[in-house]
């Protein structure tokens, strides 16, 4: 536990100071990544909780709370001291309601405009109007004063991401931005995500755990382009070779600001509005542009939607890095087949996730970056958990019979995975007297995986019109599952996109060459957890004009002696037969010298008969 | 051909007194009706134009265009004085860039306030200011000026519809309907659309083609309620007892717009704001609410969404009104049948509407009050034509073989219908020569229309979620249709209403109670048209919580000699012989007496069998 006390303290100290009654500590970075580097970890830091999502409030009078979400209710109150700070939901509780509550006659609440975009800030001012307070910005982070050995800032070297894998070079990609720009009569665009500046540019690097990115942001105008990184972390050849194709310069990052709001003084000039993502960039850059006199149009990061559309050369690394992917797990899911019952009960989660990671080590060599996110195994009961993280202390033992829900991925120089299969553990008769629904319910879970991989559709469709063909066969049976059905993945970059989604809440067309997760499930509480997830490529269908389909990436069998084949259609268990007959052709080539591996390939993929 | 030249001389001396530069002519009335009494055809007494949908703009300096939807094209051509009017498709051309266009230096464009609704007049300034355009309204429309014999506004007696059948009294609606205000702190509501006004106080008139409107509005506020209608159209009893349920005042129109002023005046001295809807209420209302310098909120007709979710008691009725549209159906297709060759050669399809109506009026009887809306029988390519009309003088003959496309729909004292079936005519094997993708593609419709029929789906399922259930068996063939799934249809009200939908854009949720079409389509250019249509209510699934599924109303056979069952899955045909057997259960009773039909009916409802 942190050391709760003296910190808020130190922290209280500060605030006086700066004549604050409260100061926010939100989890976030200035560049909104998922996962923060550790100079970021400032709310972990003061209150101990190291959940991903978060928010304190310290106030001056002596209270202080920290505001989550429902996946950490738990977690939180184990990991703080709760006789320092609140715990609440955020649903339940809003932190300036709240901090509006004890202050009582209003009052002034501190932040750090890095840490918060514009779209946040705006709805947090509402809040804050509603209830007497105000919000003001302190450009140093009051954290950061008393925060003595904080950790530096990331800073690892930058690589090429080699044009044979991205299949376009940053200077053609700068020129459709550039064009994109125009159109709408910008002056300039402030990029602010990292991994958008990662694709424009062809780089990567290792500044956070799972993503490859650097973390820099890009200044695109007409007549300029500005990279703001430490130059020493950019070689020589790669920097020479960037300058050449894009004319790019490279500056500090302390030199952001300055260069922001000379933007704005030449957009003025100009008498042109400056683009910035209202959901992504920081209150920090905006204040910046205005501070030069800047006007801000709120306009969708210009990389999301062409970042989506793989290229020919990304869809052909993504699929070299499922053939490995898929050699990982096979020789896992055969390893855990071939475990005995006293083994596998000396293992947790925590241990299968570990051993998976030596598996995906060994299959991609050098070619393999790490986990592309924290490994989810959840067994039994755990697995109904939907963001369950096995942590190395706390996770289940894997006592037969049950039920494993295994979701994990891997970063590979030419692409990023993320695949869960469900698998049952122990006699099928034991686990059916356990869990006498698991049947049904792993087959309804299948079935609308395999409803949506057979979709095809027109052109302009977009994910909400499809996401109920994985649904059907659960709603069928009074069943759901409460997240999206798919989210898009990069290539080498992050495991969750934005720009395209198969959800009820999916608005953008799916298009040729995005990659989107397939991943039904179904979660029965406090007993087991069910979901299938493959990765799936949006392809145009050639048999018909202006018709998509999916081409599933993912090259991994499915457990098929647990299925209820008399609930499926006769095409579902064709599809699934047709899957199981493309790994096994693809497979078994790399597998020719391990006879007891390639016969258990075999058996996975054994075509399922409708009798 | 109207007498152009004339009625245009005329027109621009009025504009010229009120010193316009033009004059804006829309199909529209002051309701927002879709089927306009005879006193609003303005349009059509002018250009001679009859369509649904279009607008003329008519410019002093000689020149004058009329703008209508591809539906139109030919129509507009033929209907007008091409020396005259010039034509042009909405899309392609807007009026006001047009008129701007042969302005050059800009110009004053006259409207008349009671004919534009608030949304679409936003929509016309913004192009008026891009195009320097000033649009200025005229109180009394230049139209009415110069029709000397216009047909007086619609005065039909005002009906109660009884409360068996609303199932819900007038008191009632209003005290939801108030609750509702006072939860958005309205001070009071302009209900401008008279299917609202109609639902809401229970009562029924014949102002209108096709949907029993007494054309009037209501200003509903806490400590008031006034009908603004012609005092002797409605009877003496049912005013007393409207008056007791609710203190209802009923003025005269007349004195709609000093009483709406008078609401702007009190709003305002009382700090609150007025609802109106912005898609449905014209600018006439918002300048009189102004000139009491009311404030005004743009909120939903509050009538909209209780109006989709029918009572029991409407549903019932919506049962029995179907019930009696089936047996006229099954009379029809009965005679369609077993007239010969020769006979249909005879007959033309604006014929086969008038047999079909006179088989309603007869299956109904008193309770039968004419048709929901224009029949659409299309006959092999007029099929396609999606807003087909056949009109008596050019409708095709029925030369066999072919297909006919039959959409018609009925009001009865207690429902509305709309039904649409596919009718193949003349010998199968002819059929298959003439279009050999008839069979495919028409089983295809109906796996669609089964597919949706069959969903089960959660509570919150919005219509955008369900529409590809339809679509799917079609996509899957590189088909699609262009016009959405379901629409909402009311109780002995309009054949759409606007609530409900399942379409790509259908984003409210489905809710126990509404009533819609289940009605994919595909249309083959210039062969064939296929539609298979029945009204579906929306109940609660007993088996599960919180599930919602569909009972299927319309109750007429669906032609299964056609069919590519092999195609089907088992549940499909499962579900389409059950659908059968409960016509034939349902409808037989009343048929006893009639041995022919009734073997007829036996044979059309036969089970399919795949092999």
């Amino acid at each position: 536990m942190a050391d709760d006390m003296g910190r808020l303290a130190s922290l209280r100290c500060v605030m006086a100071d700066e004549k604050l009654d409260g100061w926010i500590v939100p989890h976030a970075d200035e560049f909104q990544n998922e996962m923060l580097p550790p100079a970021a970890e400032r709310l972990a830091w003061l209150t101990g909780f190291t959940g991903s999502a978060g928010i304190a409030v310290v106030l001056s009078g002596g209270r202080a709370a920290v505001f989550t979400d429902s996946r950490y209710t738990i977690q939180v109150r184990r990991q703080t001291d709760e006789s320092v700070y609140e715990t609440f939901n955020v649903p339940d509780s809003s932190p300036l309601e709240w901090a509006a509550g004890v202050l009582k006659n209003g009052g002034t609440i501190g932040y750090d405009p890095r840490l918060v975009t514009i779209a946040q800030l705006e709805a947090w001012q509402k809040k804050a109007s509603e209830n007497d307070l105000v919000l003001r910005p302190v450009m140093d982070n009051l954290i950061d004063r008393i925060w003595e050995d904080r950790p530096a800032e990331p800073a690892t070297p930058v690589t090429p991401f080699p044009l044979e894998t991205a299949g376009w070079r940053a200077a053609e990609k700068l020129e459709m931005i550039r064009h994109d720009l125009a159109a709408r009569d910008l002056f300039g665009f402030v990029l602010t995500m990292p991994d958008s500046v990662a694709w424009l540019l062809n780089v990567r690097a290792q500044d956070v755990p799972h993503t490859p990115l650097p973390l820099s942001r890009l200044i695109i105008r007409a007549d300029r382009l500005t990279w703001f990184i430490d130059p020493a972390r950019v070689p020589e050849d790669l920097r020479r070779a960037l300058a050449q194709e894009t004319g790019i310069e490279i500056l500090p990052p302390d030199r952001l600001s300055g260069a922001v709001t000379a933007l704005g003084e030449d957009a003025a000039e100009a008498g042109k509005s400056i683009g910035l993502d209202y959901s992504t960039a920081t209150d920090w850059v905006r204040m910046h542009i205005e501070s030069g006199k800047g006007r801000i149009a709120d306009v969708k990061d210009p990389c999301a939607a062409p970042r989506a559309r793989k290229t020919s050369a990304e869809l052909e690394g993504m699929r070299r890095a499922h053939v490995m992917d898929a050699l990982a797990l096979v020789r896992f899911l055969f390893w855990l087949e071939r475990a005995g019952k006293a083994e596998l009960a000396s293992l947790s989660e925590f241990d299968l996730g570990e051993r998976l990671l030596a598996f995906r080590t060994e299959a991609g060599g050098e070619r393999f970056r790490g986990p592309s996110f924290d490994t989810i195994a959840g067994y039994n009961e755990n697995g109904a958990v939907v963001h369950y993280r096995a942590e190395e202390k706390t996770a289940a033992r894997i006592v037969l019979p049950g039920v494993l829900l295994l979701d994990s991925g891997g970063q590979y120089d030419c692409g990023t995975t993320d695949i869960t299969r469900t698998i049952p553990l122990g006699e099928p008769s034991r686990i059916a007297e356990m869990f006498p629904d698991f049947p049904e319910c792993y087959t309804r879970v299948l079935m609308g995986h395999i409803a949506l991989a057979m979709a095809r559709f027109p052109d302009g469709t977009r994910g909400v019109q499809l996401d109920a063909f994985a649904r059907r066969p659960l709603w069928d049976a009074g069943l759901d599952y409460m997240h999206g059905t798919g989210h898009g993945v990069g290539c080498h970059l992050s495991v969750h996109e934005q720009a395209a989604h198969i959800s009820p809440r999916g608005n953008a067309p799916l298009e040729a060459g995005m990659v989107i997760s397939n991943e039904p499930g179904y979660y029965r509480e406090n007993a087991f957890g069910i979901r299938t997830e493959s990765l799936v490529a949006v392809r145009r269908d050639e048999r018909y004009d202006a018709s998509l389909s999916f081409e599933t990436l993912t090259l991994v069998p499915i457990r098929t002696d647990c299925l209820m084949a008399e609930l499926m259609t006769a095409r579902q268990i064709a599809w699934l037969n047709a899957y199981h007959a493309r790994v096994r052709e693809t497979l078994a080539p790399c597998l020719a010298q391990e006879p007891d591996l390639l016969a258990w390939l075999e058996a996975a993929c054994q075509p399922v008969v409708n009798l």
